[in-house]
C-alpha cells in the first residue's frame, strides 16, 4: 500500500487548506504535496494521504494552509528610515528628512541591510513574494535571494540625481545592467522603474517603455497618489497622470501603477481596457493624508487591485495581513456601502491578484499542483482569532481578514523552501542583521542631531538653496514725513549719485528660536512694484511687477555698535527661498513667529565713492505714521566696516538726523513691543 | 545603604517609561516602583534604584514601560459572535443575524464565557481597562473581575425586549440591582446603559439619568452612529442626536457617548460646552460604512475623545493598538492634513484621555506616584518595528503608535496584580474558555444551519412576522378585454353577492432558491389606488390610497389539480412584510429573481354561498395585452378544496370559459418565459 504512494518531499496535512484558485476551493482538513519548488497536488488530507508520502508531514491541524501574501508595492531599504520622521506634510517630510538622509547614507550596503529586515518583517507575517523600486535595486535583489523571498526588482530611475545615479542616463544605464544580470532568476524578476510621471520626463518615460518591451518584463511606476501631483501635471502638460501614462507609451508594457488614488471613470476606462494592474497601498495614502482611492469601483470595473505596503517610513510596516484588513474596511466606507469588497476578495487582492498585477500569476499567488509553492500556515487558535464559526466558507475568509494578525503567521515556504519554522526565521540572521541596523539608526540620529543643533545646519541640509553670508553696517531713524521728504530731495542733489530704485511692499515672517543661538530666520515675501522709488503714480490693487522670496538669518545679537548708534549686524545665510512659507514653518518649527507689513522705497546710492541703500519705510504693521529711513551698506572687513559706519554717520548729520531720532529698536522688536516708540504725530 | 532603601513590592526597571502624564514626561532608562495596587514612584533608573528595593524587579530594557490601554467601548461577550456574520448591511447582519443568535444563546453564561474570552485577547494586547455595554452585566462585570481587569460596566436598557430583560422597567431594575451589587468594588465601576437615542424613549432617558445622578456614576450611550439614526430622530422628534441627548438631560450625567460619527459643528460645541466624552470606533465604524467621524475637529475644539473597538462582531478583535493607529491615520486623511493626530496624541486617547472620558483619571491612563498600577510593558526589539531612533522624542511614540503589535505586549499589570507575564496569561484559564467557546460557536453554527436549511426556517428566525399557513384554490383564464368586460357584467348580476373591492397596482419580486425545496418568496408591493374596482375614473400620477408589503411563500409544485385546470396550492407563509425588499434580498440571497408587474381590479365575491375572489389583472411586466381573469378562494381541508374547485368550475362555465382559455403557467413562469403564451391581439 504504502509502496504504491508517489513520493514528493514535504506534505502539509490536516489544516484548511484555502487554495485562493479561481473556484475558491477549500479543503478541510486538506494537504498540499511539494516536490523541490512546486507544488504537486493539493486536495483533501485523505486524498493526498492516500496518493502521497513524504519523509517531512506537517501537522497544520487548527491552522490555515494558503498561499503567501504578496505585497506589490514597497521600498524595502527605507525599513532603516521607519518611525524617523512622521506626521509631517509630504513636502517637510521628503525634502526636509527623508531625501536629505537618503543622499547621505544610501549606499549599497544600506540598500542590502535594510532589505534584508525588509524581508525578516515580510516573512514572520506571511508575505514570500513583493514587489520593490528603490535605489542600488542589485542590492535589494540580492538581499531578497539571500533571504529566499521571490521579488520583482525595479532601479527607480528619477530626472533628478539620485543616491545612486548622478543623471538619469546613468539610471538607465545601471537599469540595463540590472536586467541583464538578474534576468532568468528563478527568485527575481527584474523590472523598470521610472519614478512617476512628475518626478521623470517623456525621455525617461520613452526609454522605460522601450527597455521593458526589449526584454518583455514588467513596469512599475507611481500614478496619481497626490492631488498637487494631479495638479502639477496638468499645468505642465495639460493632463492629468493616466492620460500622460497612456500618451507616453507605458500601457504597451506590462504596467504596474502604484496608488491610483485620484483617478475618475475616464481614468479607470483607461486603465481596464489596456488590462493595467493597480496597487493599493491603503495605509500610506491615509498616512501621507493623500486620500481615499475608489478601490470598490476600480475592483467592480474589472481592474486588477492589489494590496502594498509602501515603504516603511509612509506605513510603518510591512504586515500585509493590516494592510488587506484596511483595504477591505476602508472601501466600505468610502463606498458607503459595508458589503463591497467583502473577506475573499480583499484576501484574493492580497494573493492571487497581487500575483496577476505583476505578472507572476503563472507561478505563484494561488495554491495549485503545477505553481511553484509559496505557501504560509496560520494559525487560528488564538484568543483574538476565536472561536471558528464554520457553517460557511465566508467565516474562514472572514477570520483571515478581519482577526487574523501578521504575528499569527507560523510557517513560511518560498519556492519549495522553508524560510521560516514555528516562527523561527531560517534564512536570515536576524540578530545580527538588528545588530547592523541600529548601528546605521544611530549615525542617522547622529547626523540629524548635528544638523538639528543650529538653524543654519538645519538650513544646509535641506539643499537646493545658495547659502551667503554677509555683514551690514546700518543705522535706522523714525521721522516725520516732512523730516523724510527733506532727505528724499537732498539725495537727488548733487552730493549723491541715484543708481537702481524701487517701491515695494514687503511681508516680512520672521521664525524666532528660543534655544541658545536665538536665531531668527526672516521669509520675505518682496513684491516689487515699480522700479523707480519716486514714483507716486497709484497702482491697482494687486499690481506687481515681480516677487522676489528671500530667507535670511542672523541672530539677536549685532557684532559691535559704532557711533551715532550705526550697528554692524551679521547675516549668517541669505539667499533666494524656493519653498513655501508654510514648508519652512513646519521643517524649522520656530519658537514663536512675528510678522512685519511695510512699504519700502528703495535708493541705491553712492556718497563717498561708496554704494548705499537708503531706505524710507512706512510700516503697516505693526502700524506706525510717519517714515522709517534707514541707510546701510554691505561689507567684508572690520576696516571696511569702520569706514563705512563712518560715512553713515556723516550722511545722517547731512540729514540732521541727531541721536535723539535713531533707532535701537528693530522693526522685528516693534512688532514684539511697540510701546517701545512713540508714534510720530501724523505726517 | 540598601537600608536607607524604601521597601516596594514590585519594579519595573530599565525600560523607555512613557508617563503619559500631562508633561509626557519620559524617562530612558526609567523605573515604576509598586507597592500593593498603586504606583509609588516613577523616574530614572538611577533614581528609582536608589531610593527603593524590592523582591520582585523586572528587567524591562529594550521595552516600553507605559500605563495600560483603554478600550473606551466594548460588548464584550460579542466574541463569541465574531465573524458569525460579515460584510452585511447593518440591518441584515443585526437583524438578520446578530439579534436572532442573541435571543436563542445570550444568557449568563454566555456573557460570562464571551467575556473572559474578551479579556484574554484585552490583556494579551496590552488593554488593562475597558467600558462595556451588553445584556446579563453582572456576568460581565464578574468575567472582568476575576480576570482582574479594570471595567466600567452597563446594563443595556432598550425599548424592546432584550435578551435579559422582557420589559425596559426590567431592565432599568436589573440596572439599580447591578449598581448596588458593584458599586465601590476596586475593578468595577457600574454605569447606567441606555442604549442609543432611536432605541429608547424618553422615559428610559429620564429614568436613566436619574439613576446616573443618584449614585453619581457614568451614563453610556451611542450617539449619531449612522445617517439612519439622524434621520429617523429627525422624523420622529425633530432634532438629531446631539441635542436630543440634551434636552433630555443626559448632559447633567457624567455622559459617555460612543460613536459620534454623524455631529455637526453645532453639536461639538454642545458636547464641548457639557463637557461630554466621545468614543472614536475607527475599525467598527469603517466595517459598518457607518462613516467617518471628525476626530480631529472634535480635538481641536477641546473635546476629550476616547478610543474603543466595539463589539467583536464588528471590529472583529479588541485590539487597541490597531484601534490607536488606524485612528491616527485615518484622521489625516478625513483631515486631509498629514500632521493632525499625532502618534503622540493617538497614544494619548488610548490612556489618560480614555481614562479622562471613562472618569478614571484619577485612578489609571497615566504612571504617576499615587495612581493604581495598571501598566503594560511592550517589546520594541522586533524586526517589524526596527531601528530605533531616539533623536527627539516622538519617534518613540510612533513606534508604538505606527509600528507596535498587540502581539508585542509581553506583561501586562492591572490593580498592582500581574495579569501576564512574559505573554502567559496569568488570570484566565485560557484553554478551558477556548474549548467552551468552541462549543458554544458549534451551537450557533447548528443553529444557524437549521435555518439556512429552508427559506421558511430562515424566514421564522428574523421574528416580527406572524406567519400563516394557508391553502388556496385557483383557475385563472387568459382573455380579450370584450371577454372580460362580459364576465364583470356578469358577476354584478343576479348570480353574484358583491362584497369589498378595489383597484390596485402591484409590484411583485420573486426570489427563487434553486435548491431543494424549489421555494419561492414573493415580496409584492401593493398599491391601493381606490376602494371600487368598477371604478374607471383616472387617477393622478402617484395617486395611492394605501400600500401594502406582503410576503408569500409557496413551493414550485403545486398540491394538486382537480378538473378543468383548478389547482390547489399551498402558500407556506403569508404576512405583511416589515422590511424592504433590499433586505429581504440581502438576507436570503436567492440564486435568481424576477418581476411582474400588474394592474388589478380585485372583487370579493359570494357565490354558490361560498366566498371566492375574482381578480382581473392587466399585466404591464411581462407586457401581454388583454385581461386575464383570476377566481380563487382560501380553503382548509381536502373536502372543502373539492367543493370549492366544483364552484370554480361552475362558475367558468358560466363565463363561458373553457380549458383552451385557461393557463397552465403562473405569472412567473410567463415572466420567465413570455414566448409560452400568445399575446391576445389588442383590446
Amino acid at each position: 500500500m504504502e509502496e504504491s504512494k508517489t513520493r514528493v518531499d514535504i506534505i502539509l496535512s490536516g489544516g484548511a487548506v484555502l487554495t485562493m484558485d479561481a473556484r475558491f476551493s477549500l479543503f478541510d482538513p486538506g494537504a498540499v504535496a511539494v516536490r523541490g519548488d512546486e507544488i504537486v497536488a493539493v486536495g483533501s488530507a485523505d486524498e493526498i494521504g492516500t496518493a502521497y508520502k513524504a519523509e517531512e508531514v506537517i501537522d497544520c491541524a487548527g491552522k490555515v494552509v494558503m498561499p503567501g501574501l504578496v505585497n506589490a508595492h514597497a521600498h524595502s531599504p527605507m525599513t532603516l528610515l521607519r518611525a524617523l520622521a512622521d506626521d509631517l506634510r509630504l513636502d517637510v517630510w521628503l525634502m526636509g528628512y527623508i531625501m536629505p538622509v537618503e543622499r547621505e547614507f544610501v549606499r549599497p550596503d544600506f540598500c542590502w541591510l535594510g532589505t534584508q529586515l525588509a524581508c525578516a518583517e515580510m516573512i514572520r507575517s506571511g508575505t514570500t513574494c513583493f514587489a520593490d523600486m528603490y535605489y542600488f535595486e542589485e542590492a535589494v535583489a540580492d538581499a531578497a535571494a539571500q533571504a529566499g523571498m521571490r521579488a520583482v526588482c525595479g532601479q527607480t530611475i528619477l530626472k533628478f540625481p539620485a543616491p545612486d545615479a548622478l543623471s538619469y542616463d546613468e539610471s538607465l544605464s545601471r537599469t540595463r545592467d540590472f536586467i541583464l544580470r538578474w534576468q532568468g532568476h528563478p527568485l527575481i524578476t527584474p523590472s523598470v522603474a521610472p519614478h512617476a510621471p512628475y518626478t521623470t520626463n517623456p525621455e525617461i518615460l520613452q526609454a522605460s517603455v522601450d527597455l521593458a518591451l526589449e526584454f518583455n518584463i514588467p513596469l512599475q511606476t507611481h500614478v496619481a497618489e497626490t492631488t498637487h501631483e494631479i495638479e502639477g501635471l496638468r499645468a505642465t502638460t495639460g493632463m492629468s497622470a493616466v492620460p500622460w501614462v497612456e500618451k507616453n507609451r507605458l500601457m504597451e508594457t506590462k504596467l504596474i501603477t502604484a496608488h491610483c488614488v485620484h483617478v475618475d471613470e475616464a481614468d479607470m476606462a483607461t486603465l481596464r481596457r489596456h488590462g493595467v494592474g493597480v496597487v493599493h497601498n491603503p495605509t500610506s495614502n491615509l498616512k501621507l493624508s493623500s486620500g481615499f482611492a475608489p478601490v470598490a469601483q476600480m475592483l467592480a470595473m474589472g481592474i486588477d487591485v492589489a494590496i502594498g505596503t509602501d515603504g516603511a517610513a509612509s506605513n510603518n510596516d510591512l504586515d500585509m495581513f493590516e494592510e488587506l484588513r484596511l483595504a477591505a474596511l476602508l472601501a466600505k466606507t468610502v463606498a458607503m456601502d459595508p458589503t463591497v469588497l467583502p473577506a475573499r476578495q480583499a484576501l484574493e487582492m492580497a494573493t492571487i491578484m497581487g500575483a496577476r498585477v505583476l505578472g507572476l500569476d503563472q507561478s505563484t499567488g494561488s495554491l495549485e499542483p503545477g505553481k511553484l509553492a509559496d505557501i504560509i500556515v496560520v494559525d487560528l487558535r488564538l484568543p483574538h482569532n476565536w472561536p471558528p464559526f464554520r457553517r460557511n466558507e465566508e467565516a474562514i475568509y472572514s477570520q483571515l481578514v478581519y482577526a487574523t494578525k501578521g504575528s499569527d503567521v507560523t510557517d513560511v515556504m518560498c519556492n519549495g523552501a522553508w524560510l521560516m519554522r514555528e516562527q523561527a526565521l531560517l534564512t536570515i540572521g536576524k540578530a545580527l542583521i538588528m545588530a547592523d541596523a541600529r548601528k546605521v539608526a544611530r549615525k542617522i540620529d547622529a547626523f540629524l542631531t548635528e544638523r538639528e543643533k543650529s538653524v543654519l545646519n538645519k538650513l544646509a541640509t535641506i539643499g537646493g538653496l545658495s547659502p551667503r553670508e554677509t555683514f551690514e553696517v546700518q543705522a535706522t531713524a523714525y521721522l516725520s514725513e516732512q523730516e523724510a521728504q527733506a532727505i528724499v530731495e537732498m539725495i537727488t542733489g548733487p552730493d549723491f549719485v541715484i543708481g537702481k530704485s524701487s517701491r515695494r511692499r514687503q511681508y516680512d515672517t520672521y521664525f524666532i528660536f528660543h534655544d541658545q543661538s536665538a536665531s531668527r530666520l526672516r521669509y520675505r515675501e518682496d513684491e516689487v512694484l515699480v522700479r523707480d522709488a519716486l514714483s507716486e503714480e497709484p497702482l491697482p490693487d494687486g499690481y506687481v511687477t515681480e516677487v522676489i522670496y528671500r530667507l535670511t538669518l542672523a541672530n539677536q545679537e549685532q557684532e559691535r555698535e559704532f557711533d551715532n548708534l550705526v550697528v554692524l549686524s551679521h547675516l549668517h545665510f541669505d539667499a533666494r527661498a524656493d519653498r513655501s512659507l508654510r514648508f519652512y514653518r513646519e521643517y524649522f518649527k520656530p519658537d514663536e513667529e512675528r510678522k512685519v507689513y511695510k512699504e519700502r522705497r528703495r535708493f541705491h546710492v553712492r556718497y563717498g565713492n561708496t554704494g548705499f541703500t537708503i531706505n524710507f519705510d512706512r510700516l503697516q504693521q505693526p502700524e506706525f505714521p510717519g517714515v522709517f529711513v534707514g541707510v546701510s551698506s554691505r561689507t567684508w572687513s572690520a576696516q571696511d566696516a569702520e569706514r563705512k559706519a563712518k560715512l553713515i554717520g556723516d550722511m545722517l548729520a547731512l540729514f540732521n538726523i541727531g541721536p535723539d531720532k535713531l533707532m535701537r529698536e528693530t522693526y522685528l522688536e516693534l512688532a514684539a513691543h511697540p510701546e517701545k516708540l512713540e508714534p510720530k504725530g501724523g505726517a
